[in-house]
């Protein structure tokens, strides 16, 4: 085992949920150390998280960040972004012009102007980007999308995809929760609501594991909660290249739904269905057979799947292990990179082009939406 | 417990799947006995079909039927007609106009203007209209209708649902299936396909449940089989009066779904979700609190629930029960309107204005989805 | 279709269950009609109730309903004996001797020296004798039968089942409940409280799916309601002939369950499971390779199934229709009596010989839970 | 944050399956770091496995690491021991007699004897003994127990448990798998196979839930694959102090079970419902009250529970995070030690007051199953 790379962070300070998930994905697998940040930016919280956490060198701003640690031999080798979306673009261009590979959160940015630029210069950049649509880190989405591509679906005809959640049918913005407050903002968040913050997440693994080119979709989006300034509820159809068409819904004000990611997908051949909550089933469906429960690690898993495990079937993996793939494939990424050799072709993560799908989708959404769901073209 | 009524029958001869249905339907609580039929359009099936089923009265054709069993002193009381959906207006109207009640099998009609001419005729006659959109007969449909009606869900905001088969995958409609045959011809089934056969149940369902009234749709159909003359998959979105939004989805070629039926509806306070193929469950979800598996008969159950549960809770029942409550919904206001009494409140089945909004339904979906998807006001 | 066998009733009066269930499965296929009744031991009761079902002939007492029945022309030909256990024995043999089929609710008798007697009269009687363990009516519980017969589970090691409920987690004999006093009654009951009422069930099932013949048991049987007379929990072991062993529980106190009978087979090559509550669907678990769910009528289904199917794949049927199934097993065999033809080799139901087998089973729980546990020969 | 206590490893070479995980669970909260090891008990693997971890000092014998380990100012604090069960007492003397805490795998030991001898060690240690039954470490684990101390069920009736595995199927053992060899090896495991390897987790989730006092249990163990030296299936019944009962059930021979532990719990008032396969829910059955399905951190989340749950509801947690549940425990506990403290309250793991609970409950059933399953005090 090589020893782990240097990891810093932006963003992520005390309190924040997505920081501390990407501490204990990139910790994980033993394959990256966390020696830096610009956890807030505040700076007086941002010196507090820092000792918090045991940083070797906290700074104030991920500016001086990027600069500094650019300079050291020990310098961070790799990044993690954190931040809400406005705060995605700025740091992730200080440290890929750096040569810092960088891993950021979704969606991209909070504008596509941002997006954009951010796209120019990762494109050029030696540096890698790792976007974290972490939901295509989990198993049996890499089992499915392998089943997908290797035909034992037919052609595909139908995609239905939906991620509904309970947690904003309150305006919790004004009740002191700061997940909601920045996430309603859209000068935090941008143009979409829960059409950035899930809705990109359900539409990229929509073409993750259908492998389809959406084309075109018509959306309807609501605010249901008065006085929210984004949209809390999203009904979007969508049509693909080649004839395949599907049903996204992505809603924060469904009670009783958690964290309710599902996909289905239907071909000529059969069909496949996974839900984020039991992430260990993949339902799959030939045509005129039985249907059948695969479980991660059983019966009929194929390589792609295998290859992200860690734990025998029956023994669950959850929301870490999957957000923690995404990390052991930057992982395998950089070390790559840094050797001068290609990235395996097996190492699949997703990308600035990826981010800049998800940034047409909610600028679509956002656009079909004002034009009563006309259709618009992605 | 009074005799039992007596019941003819207008198609189901021999092989058909929905006449048998009808006629546990009719006998399972003992308040109907089949005693006469026109169960075939070609004369000698009919004759052979009602030798097989022990009628007593057979017809050739079901004017000749109306005919006589409205002169007979023992003749039918009430009718089931059970024919592909050109041949519902025909039938109905000429037993309506002799004072027999109809039970009739949905979609109301195979067009528009016989819907209507039919409506008129319904609206005018002493004799009852019953139209089985059967789904609405399971007790935890009415569990559900009464919660909503209560407001334990509070204003509600979303409406999913949908309806998903798979056995149209293929062209079964060439390969011998009688079913599929009729189904998928626009001269017997209308200008609806997976939208009329199923579509309209999907539809029906959410408004019985929500009580909400439907304002417009947006609607894509699709032809997934080539060479198949109707739609066999629809996506539609919905808006109710008041704000409320909804999907809507109807597809026979989704490979692994046999009869999927499925609702869900959220409000400002809770949720409701509900699953045909599993059909004596009811998960409520109060916003904030546990989420609660609701069972038939069981604790939390409501009287509109009860009063049609034959069996204690975990004593599952089925589709035939549900559809089975209906013809004993229709029993009870038969019974009240040969007594000269007022239908008791509580008695609760769909009728001629249902059948009507399933129609325009239909109409809309298709008028929609031949605009590109653009809204149409229903 | 013949007319439909002339079927009376004993028990089963207003307010019963079993009866309600019994003259609906009767009903459902129109093979059976309800002609005359001793609903009740007290003659008003017997009266009143058989007015209200609208009876065309009411008896005081059994004894006399079969003498006069016997003689008439168009007496029944098969009575249906709903009464508690301890009034299983004397109706029987007074309409066996008389040539008229039984069909009787389980379990067999109260005592066993009535099981025997009774056994006796049914060995030799021309009439047929019914046993009413319904739960091997249904289709997935056949196709569970067929496919260990098949030997897709290969040589059988573990059979698993329990039937738990929670209706007498509190003294309900006590607080006007009809259904528990009698059931907890040892006058009525038998031995047997729990281990009667619901364990026979289960050994039953387990007996009819797994094909094994029990060589012994050793049982734990619990009183957990204070005062109460019998068993209201049962924990036993089985050992089957051949090597094979088992579990068995049944409760009547366990929070929760409604109805929870559930049956888990496993053999050398593959396992099954199937749950009474959830009926449509049977796992299916081939050792190596994917876990299965077979529903009824779909992909996988055998001839033992489906032809006692009434409707499609996702349509479900329930309690009453798999109840129903051995009534048309029952019509089957009577038919083919009086046709003076052997019954067809797949007519399938439960029979005198079942029933000796649940009281050996209820008198061996009881000596071995008086001796501690110990192993009891069966 | 600390910096991380330095970790030790015995056993968990490469290949090994249960050393991973340990190791895993160790890195994921950053609470631990891994220094040194002897990884095997063949030198040459030992160093290689060091090496291929990145280990800063391999050992080739667990003796020799103790006592430098000991003597060095930067040596290990605590050791992970995870080798087969009969290497376990041996290496948790030398460490502990030194004052390093033990982290140690379940069953306790081989044999009762070195049982003893390593809690005399244990007990009169400084340093802390902690025994991974990992499954305590679940979040609906402890919101189960801590809900049944709360009353919430009333007084306990019932424990029903069971932990089925299909991975020894077939003889495994004779086609190479190094996991099936010394689990099948009573040199290696000791008097008990499924009974040690999975039995005794069962038990000791059974009584930690439930937190009742067993007293006797009768057992009935099997050896279905031929030529298996140790029991492949395990029916047992349990008596706890105060009146409840159980039945344990182990098997590694249920084709379709992957790790299916699960748990159900009866008293008085209410039960309660969890499997390990789907770990983030807990079913609540209040008697007479709507069936109520408990999320992890969802609404009715008790702080026992809340404390050691990382992710939101809806974001699943998994087999590593509970297992390094207990590993944070262990950090908890070992820094309260460090620092004179006393160890917190609310910190809960096995200890090896457990571990020789579990190895009599091994011996209690072969000495139960050796007499016909007899009554055996424990």
């Amino acid at each position: 085992m090589s020893p782990p790379i240097r990891l810093g962070m932006v963003g992520g300070g005390t309190g924040a949920f997505i920081g501390a998930v990407h501490r204990i994905a990139a910790r994980l697998d033993g394959e990256f150390t966390l020696v830096a940040g610009a956890l807030s930016s505040t700076p007086e919280k941002a010196r507090e998280s820092g000792e918090a956490l045991g940083l070797a060198r906290s700074y104030d701003d991920y500016v001086a960040m990027a600069k500094k640690e650019a300079r050291r031999r020990d310098g961070i080798e790799a990044v993690a972004i954190v931040t809400p979306n406005h705060m995605h673009a700025g740091p992730a261009i200080e440290f890929l012009k750096r040569g810092i590979h960088v891993i950021c959160d979704k969606p991209l940015t909070a504008t596509m102007a941002e997006a954009k630029k951010l796209a120019r210069v990762a494109e050029q950049a030696k540096a890698l980007f790792i976007l974290t649509h972490n939901y295509t880190g989990y198993p049996m989405v890499r089992q499915a999308r392998a089943m997908v591509a290797a035909g034992e679906l037919g052609r595909l005809r139908l995609v239905q995809v939906e991620y509904v959640q309970d947690w904003l049918t309150e305006p919790a913005e004004r009740h002191g929760s700061k997940q909601a407050e920045w996430r309603t903002d859209p000068a935090r968040s941008g143009a979409g609501g829960a059409t950035g913050d899930i809705g990109t997440h359900a539409y990229n693994l929509a073409c993750f594991v259908s492998g389809l080119t959406p084309e075109a979709l018509a959306a309807d989006l609501s605010v249901f909660v008065p006085g929210r300034a984004l949209d809390d509820n999203a009904h979007v159809l969508l049509r693909f290249e080649g004839g395949a068409k599907g049903m996204l819904w992505a809603s924060q004000v469904a009670p009783g739904n958690e964290n309710g990611l599902r996909l289905r997908v239907y071909g000529e051949k059969g069909g496949l269905e996974w839900a984020q909550e039991d992430p260990n089933y993949l339902w799959f469906t030939p045509f005129g057979k039985p249907k059948q429960r695969l479980t991660r690690g059983g019966p009929g898993t194929v390589p792609d799947a295998a290859r992200v495990t860690r734990t025998p079937p029956g023994h669950p993996e959850g929301y870490l292990e999957g957000f923690a793939n995404l990390y052991a494939e930057a992982a395998r990424a950089i070390r790559a990179r840094q050797a001068g050799e290609a990235i395996p072709a097996e190492v699949t993560y997703p990308t600035i082009a990826d981010g800049l799908a998800g940034m047409r989708f909610v600028e679509a959404c956002v656009r079909s939406s004002g034009r009563n769901a006309a259709w618009v073209k992605l």
